[in-house]
Order: C-alpha cells, then structure tokens, then sequence
C-alpha cells in the first residue's frame, strides 16, 4: 500500500510541475515556501489521517485524534525552521461521531492549537458515510534565510536526530496487543511535534538540510538523500533508542527532526541545541557520496535488511 | 444531516475565537484572508468532497471529480475577487481506486489546474478502507481594496446573482433517475467555477458583500444577512432560471456568485459586466433592514417554505 501512495504522490508531482509556478516551489519538501515579497515567507503544508489507517477509534481518544491531526502538520512547519501560525481543519463524519466523538476531537484541536498559539482561520465540515477523515492544513512563517530543505545536504555533513526514535511504533505494536496504557503506547497516543527545536534549528546556518520522521529514518533519509544527491552511512549503534533498532529505524510516527550539520560544527551544536531546548540531539551518521545507506554496526558493514513504515 | 454540519462549523469557530489571531481574521467569510504586509493579500479556503455525499463514482468519471474538486475550491477564491494561484490536494484512496481512476481524477485536477493557470504546491496521497476523500486548499492573491466580504452588505444595495440558477441540482435529479446526459446534468458533472467574474466584481468599489452560491440562494443569503446584520427581499420571478423555481432558491451546487451592489449604481453595472465577461447578472431583490428573507412573487409577499440544500 504505502509503495503505490508514494509512487501516486510522484505521478502528481511530476505532472504538475509543467503548471505555472506562480512564484511557489514545487511539490518535494515537508511544507511549500510562499514567496510575499519582503524577508519573510510562509510555509503551508497538508496531511490526511484516515480512520483505520491513521488512526483506530478504540485505541485513541477523540481528543487525542486531535491533538494529533495538528501536531502531524506543525510538525512538518517545524522541520522547515519555521513558526506555525495557523490552520484550515476540514474534518468528514459519520452520523455516530457526530456528537460526543467531535466535540472530543475538538477539545483535542483546541488545547494544542492554544498549547502552540496557533490560529485556526478555515474550516469545513461534512457528514460521511462510514469513517471519519481529518485533512489539516499548517501555515508558518519564517525568515527566509532561517527556511532548511531536504535538498541542502552536503558531502561531510553529520547526520542528527532530536530525542529518541522507536516508542512511537513501538507502542502501536503495544496497543494492537491490547496494552493501551505502556509508556510507548502513550508517547504513541499523544505524538508531540518538535516546535520550539525546529525554530532554534532553523537560525543555525551550519544545519543544512531538515525534515521530520514521519516513516522510520531508513525511508526518510531517501528523501534526502534523492533531493541533495548524496549518499549517507549510519551506525546502528548510535541511534537513540530504548527499543529494538527496528522500531527505531522503520517505525513511523516519532515526529522527531533529521538534520544535517556541517561536520566541523556538530560537537559544539549539541551542546548549544541542548542548553537552548533542554532536548537531546545525536549524531547517527554522515553524508558521503553516492546513493545509497550504509548501515553500520560497530563500524561494520550490515546487510540487515530496513523497510520505511507502513502505516496497518 | 446539514443542520449539524453547520451547527458543528459554528461551534468550532466559536471555541476558536479565543485562540490567538496571528494577524488572521476568524471563520465566517469564503475565504480567511492572510496579511502579508504590503498592498497585497492572500486568501486560503479549504472544502473536502466526501464519496457519496458530494459524488457519486457511478455517477461522475473520475476527470469530473478531479475538475469538480478544484472548481468548489476555486469559486470560494473569486468570491473574494481574488486571483487563484496555487493549491494542495490530499486524497484517501482505497485499494479499488488506486490504479486507473487515480489518474483519471489527476487528469481532471490537472486539466482544470491548467486553464485556471493554478500551480500545485503540496499534497498527501494515502490508502482508505472504503470510500475516497478528497480535500483541497486553494490560496489566491488580491489588493487589499478588492477584497469582498460578506459582512459588508447594506440597507438599500441591489441583490444581484452572475448566471442561472438550479441547473446543478436538477441534473442531479436527473442523474439520480439515471439521465446522465440531459443539458441540466452535464452542468451538474462540470461545474464551473466564475473566476474572472469575481476578479473583475473584485476592482468594482459600488460591489459591497460577495460569496459564491454553494447551498442555493435561501440558504446562502442568510450568511450574508448575518454577518452584515440586514434582511432581504427578494422577488421570485427575478430569479434568472430554466428550471423550477425550488432549484433554483434552495439547489446547491450552482458556483454563480451572489453579490450585493450599491443600489444605485447596479443598472450601469449590469452593462458594464456583461460586456467585460460575457456573463449576464440579474438583480433578484434589495437588502433591507431586519434579519427576515421576505420572499415576493408578483410583488406580493408569499408563504413558500424554502430550506437550503442538502447534499444527498
């Protein structure tokens, strides 16, 4: 499933770059930059959370079906170095969710929207006939020079992450088992996006290039590694995890930031980013030439065999 | 069904009101319009299109839900009298409708992309179990002085509507008894949206409040009513239509633009329109003062009970 939805996401991308551009980029990072004519630009990007395929009504709560429609969005506005500022919610329901069900969801929304000081400027609502469906739409700014792209890596860069990577599917795994309450199973539940990092990130010119993990670092470094044209090695050993180094690099869902760092510069800037955020960031890895992941373990070359997350 | 989809929205802007602005204005127009810090503005409006409650797959091709999803999207653009320029699309597919009417869908959007000059700027493709869902963004620039809005209508302006009303929704009559090619139908299928109409009623200063005619005309005015806090009045045999006059006051779907005009200036703005768009208007009715629809035939006040639209 996930390899037609990528696959269909690139058919669209490539037929529509023959569209004017109309002074926006074309489709390839986590947000569109919006070119407004002075210093600033904004930022917009889109995401879709399906019932049973993003989310199970009986694993989450309503309000956390909402606070996670947003943060999956302020998280992409995040991995661009920019400020989230507002949002558009289109949200389809079906009869039985009509009532408590929504007004759950919007106290999800509401909380975190206040939470982040994020204006909510648009909105549709429409009945559907059996599952829910979420469509949010996350608005940034930022200054332009602050703006990271998937296509900034560099030959030589450190490859980063914030926090830790892995809790996120592994508590999924948790909760179709029924262990709805684990400590992965809540980090799961209640996905935080990493605002105020990607902010800091932002300003510091030796981060080159940024995205979120969305899919498990071993899919979501392809998509760095296609737009910068480089190749990337990785140590296994150096993945910040309290989980099995599946969960941590092919689960989805962990909304932490990968980055690049000038290699130079990497030592110094984890002091600085922790001192500045209070949160962690680790070097897993480098940028090297060509095309593909090295996975390493120990300093050795493994054949272990990584697929990105697909979402049950 | 409607009735709480339109108490939900109202309930959702209301909780979001006191959620910071960040230079926003709130819910309630066509559009949300984004400062951006100079002459110009931009305006952002979202609508999601549910399987088998906005369309029908046995009913439409998958180019006509591709065109159909820009159109709605676009018309709420030249509502403002604003230029669209660029959308995000997110579609949840299910396995079914991954192949071949993906690309037929994409075909339309693309078609219709291009002869409206609207760049592609984001999206998000992802699986479903059942039904499709499709939601668009569509962002449009303006000058500042052209924006419409619904809230500025005034005692004394001329009601006036762009085209003829009701086809939509007795093509989707016909289309329900399985006439899919009747005149009425086939407009039904290819909505159309007015978007150099509302960029040239835009520039007109004599033009007050504007939106687009999604829910017919009974239901729409009284957004316009209660936002500029006036009633109307509005004279049947006005009302520009081949059809019945009941899809013509309360049909959805019909992407005109309903508009008000200075009351004196709307005879010398009917030529002047119809000659720079080739689009006929017809004044309907007046804005009054109160907050009642007074619905005339002949002159006479009558008794007819008109509801809004409700999607199927």
């Amino acid at each position: 499933m996930k390899k037609s939805e990528f696959s269909f996401i690139g058919d669209i991308a490539k037929m529509c770059a023959s569209l004017p551009h109309n002074d926006f980029e074309p489709i390839g990072d986590d947000c569109t930059v919006i070119e407004i004519g002075g210093e600033e630009v904004l930022v917009a990007t889109t995401d879709m959370l399906v019932e049973d395929v993003h989310f199970l009504r009986w694993a989450s709560s309503a309000e956390e079906v909402g606070e996670k429609s947003l943060m999956v969005n302020l998280s992409d506005v995040a991995a661009m170095g920019a400020t989230p500022v507002a949002t558009l919610l289109s949200i389809a329901l079906p009869a039985a969710a009509q009532g408590e069900w929504a007004e759950g969801f919007m106290r999800g929304y509401y909380d975190a929207s206040a939470r982040y000081g994020v204006a909510l400027v648009g909105g549709d609502t429409t009945a559907s006939t059996d599952k829910i469906t979420i469509n949010v739409v996350a608005i940034g700014r930022a200054h332009k020079q602050n703006i990271k792209r998937r296509s900034r890596a560099k030959v030589g860069d450190a490859i980063c992450v914030t926090g830790k990577l892995g809790a996120s599917s592994k508590g999924l795994v948790d909760i179709m088992f029924g262990d709805l309450n684990t400590p992965a199973a809540k980090i799961h539940r209640r996905a935080q996006a990493r605002i105020e990092e990607g902010k800091w990130l932002g300003k510091q010119c030796e981060v080159h290039a940024m995205m979120d993990i969305s899919d498990g670092i071993a899919s979501d470094i392809k998509h760095i590694m296609e737009l910068s044209k480089v190749g990337a090695r990785i140590e296994l050993k150096c993945i910040p995890t309290d989980y099995d180094i599946r969960y941590a690099t092919t689960g989805g869902e962990d909304y932490e930031l990968l980055f690049t760092v000038a290699g130079d510069k990497v030592e110094s800037l984890i002091e600085r980013f922790n001192e500045a955020t209070g949160c962690e960031m680790t070097k897993i890895g480098e940028i090297v030439e060509g095309n593909n992941v090295e996975w390493l373990e120990n300093g050795v070359p493994t054949e272990i065999e990584l697929k990105g997350f697909t979402h049950f």
